[in-house]
């Protein structure tokens, strides 16, 4: 049976573990907030003291943390694992950072002849606990193969990028279009409104027509269109206006450096943020539809 | 036998005239242009002088004509036919224009007691040769009812949006909501290619993640992704630029007069007539990928 | 000495003709709401009951309406003067609205013989009240030369723009880019302040720089810089947003009608209307600072 | 006589140094491409072989290069002259790179106990050579006193910004906005264009009104309405696109760090992009103008 290390058990890392534990994985655990392991630790989990100590002996090493820093600093910094990580170990880090920091840590690793995989998240807290996340993976086909029955133990879908850091663009580059996607549908929905329509009945026009989209399909923002979303429950819940704006930021960075045009993909990272400085941050991102509604 | 007046044979018109000939319905058509009615006489069609001729006797009145100017001209211009249509004829625009217009000329067929229906299509010049199109229809229910069966002649999908002017104004939202899906997938698209992706692999990973819509899924404005679209030659044929532009044009007039914000649309409303501006307004809409490209 | 009939006594046009009064013509005025008048007969004007009684005997005629359906109305509609108005007065239109209106106002006038100007003004309120207006004027030059005293009883500034329609479209485009360069210095203090800099301090800086205009010069929207203007007095008073709002419709108006890419005016456009839907339509213009702070 | 070490000669360096030697200051010079350098050295100019060189004695350090990871390698890279900087020394950055950076050189140079300013400049080649630059500067008031003579022999306007990397931010704050500007100013203009007005009437009319701005006053885009700037030229020479991009990239990240909301900035950024991408890198800036003109 293999041995995992998990460091970073936050909303997302600890209902992650849990699935390991679940399918019967051996686990040590690690979060810089004592409290965080405990949940774990009732159920199987080896809580550890420091991530040098949940990384011995691990024939594999997953990371969860917030941003670029902390996973910069938790392999790279000056008391950072990679140096002490078995050369023979797969290390995957499921946190959503920049691409350039995730090449370089998995630069670090390949230096050492560790195997290393991006494999960012998307399916929100409630794919977590489910086990239904979907995995976008970055690295060398040959260690997801490895990786894949563990990823399969907490995920339902596993997509291979390309090379590293792949996963992270891929998943910038897809959290960038629904952003898009969401502002212009809230957008297309009020319009419609404001011009007498149901916006029931146009939400299904448009979503049998070329305006078809996931916001339409599973997500749509209106209240009184769907049941069982985050706009027919006061926007609570779901994927948060803050996190949007951390992704879009990795986004807007990721143009920087490779000096894109994304004139769309900007507008609605600054419409995110002024939704999030007027107190919607902690809100669902289907929110921005009330940016287009009059007080 | 119910007979037809047919009003305005352009790319659209005729083969929608066509195939109401094929239903063996009795039409009788007008263009200004004495050509255009060539075509479809060599069928069984009965050409007219004017359009008055036109209408004369028919149960159905049918225009398909370019712009609002036009409509409002055919039926309330200083020849308009309005005066003179029978009152039990049935009234049907297919033309995109003005939710405002549209619902002006309706005002005037109610005061005649006339039924009216606002139904633009989508589907391109394809749907109208293939009697595929969409139809989205404003006006009365059971005026729609009556017409249905002549629809179904010219296009395999009804929606019924509404009052007099929802048909155009659900037409308008849906192609606004389309001009940012596609601009927003292909600056996406563009992105990950910036970072070192496949275009196919991230194009596939996104329409099986929250990013899916229509133009990933059938309209895939990369190159090499898709065959048998436009992006797979030279963006030739399909959607052209310079008629989504005519249809952000709608959008923007009908924000105004509603003062409705839509930041994304008008956005892509300018990215597409500055892509027009140099050059591409007879190309297929998705070659705003080329505005995301390096020349 | 020359007679004016005043049509239209809102919050401008009544310091206008207040003004002329003081000028020593003769004014004869109208306004639908009858106590409006009252203001000016207390000091000299003479009330009239509807349009057509003010322009009887008036060497001059100036309008002073809301926008384009009413200066439509008042000249063209059922009861329009046009046709009644002495061929040898001289007509001045001093609203803001569509140039499309403007010129076909001014065709009908020019029909007839009348000598029409288009004079929109900028200096709002206050500039009303002291007759310090700045009137930006389209017809011909001959005919400005009549008007200009009577302008310059109103006014310290007049500028020629062109032929007729050509005053509105010198003014939409000027405040569109007055709107550009609010909203873009606000953002641009914003950015500096919320990076450790004093607004006051940028402000001097980027006033003294390539950044340098009006807005910084004599208008500056971060409260706490200037004294005297609307940012320090809770941003009351001045030019409204939901002017500003108007005035960046008829700017979208123009753009659609000569298909002009007008991408920062638009986005401007729609940044003021998600303002003004929050609540802020009835403060000054600079108060689109507080869209770029957290609250 | 102060003996000053000169790092980075390159367009802007290399007449910033040459105008040092012509103030009779004794100038050390260095630059990775050898042959930079003499054209210094032929005017008194002491050539280096490395960094490390041109600071040893020198009472000053002056640093003028291309972006942040030049300036970070200098000073704190393995090779960096940070260590051996004499503590008395006082070290001018003039290069235009990232406030973070900035600020975390001169922590280092705290830290040691050295004065350090950051002095991005404006006014390019033309103002290098006639010694008319504007230094923006951060850093301590009393180190900005002892630069003062030095700064100009360099330069007419000298600004204190605030601490140090102030002068970094308020550099960026200015030409983002200036970028918006610029844009704003030529879409306004084609706007009135495309309406029939004359551009240097409307230039006119909107620079004695609310429109007015740095662009209308010295450097209007359109072609034909001023003399001696680069839209007279074929906008050849001023201020490069691309340089403007790379402004407008710090001014992105400097919003992203501080969670910032900046709509026009990010669409202007985007704009400039675009308009780089089809060729226009190495026009000057004002040649945005033609990305609203019809090819």
């Amino acid at each position: 049976m293999k041995k995992i290390g998990f460091i970073g058990l936050g909303n997302m890392g600890r209902p992650m573990a849990g699935n390991l534990l679940k399918a019967n994985y051996e686990v040590a655990v690690y979060d810089i907030l004592p409290e965080a392991m405990k949940p774990l630790t009732e159920v199987g989990g080896i809580a550890c003291n420091n991530a040098r100590e949940v990384i011995s002996g691990a024939d594999v090493v997953i990371s969860m943390l917030p941003a670029s820093q902390q996973v910069e600093s938790l392999y790279l910094g000056d008391e950072g694992i990679m140096p002490t990580i078995d050369p023979s170990s797969l290390v995957i880090d499921c946190s959503t950072i920049s691409p350039a920091i995730s090449r370089k840590v998995a630069g670090a690793a390949q230096a050492r002849g560790i195997a290393m995989l991006d494999a960012p998240v998307s399916g929100g807290v409630g794919g977590a606990v489910a086990g239904s996340l979907t995995f976008i993976v970055g690295g060398q086909e040959t260690d997801l193969d490895k990786a894949r029955s563990i990823l399969e133990s907490m995920g339902s879908n596993i997509f291979h990028a390309g090379a590293a850091g792949a996963g992270q663009v891929a998943k910038i580059c897809n959290n960038m279009l629904l952003s898009v996607l969401m502002s212009g549908t809230a957008e297309a929905l009020q319009l419609g409104v404001n011009n007498g329509l149901d916006a029931k009945v146009l939400s299904e026009i448009m979503r049998k027509s070329s305006g078809a989209n996931w916001a339409l399909e599973v997500y749509n923002p209106y209240p009184g269109v769907m049941e069982n979303v985050p706009a027919a429950n006061n926007y609570d819940g779901g994927f948060l206006v803050d996190l949007m704006i951390k992704d879009l930021g990795l986004a807007m960075e990721s143009a920087l450096a490779t000096e894109s045009s994304i004139p769309l993909g900007a507008l609605a990272r600054n419409l995110y943020r002024l939704h999030g400085s007027k107190g919607a941050g902690d809100k669902d991102f289907s929110s921005i539809q009330t940016l287009f509604t009059d007080k």
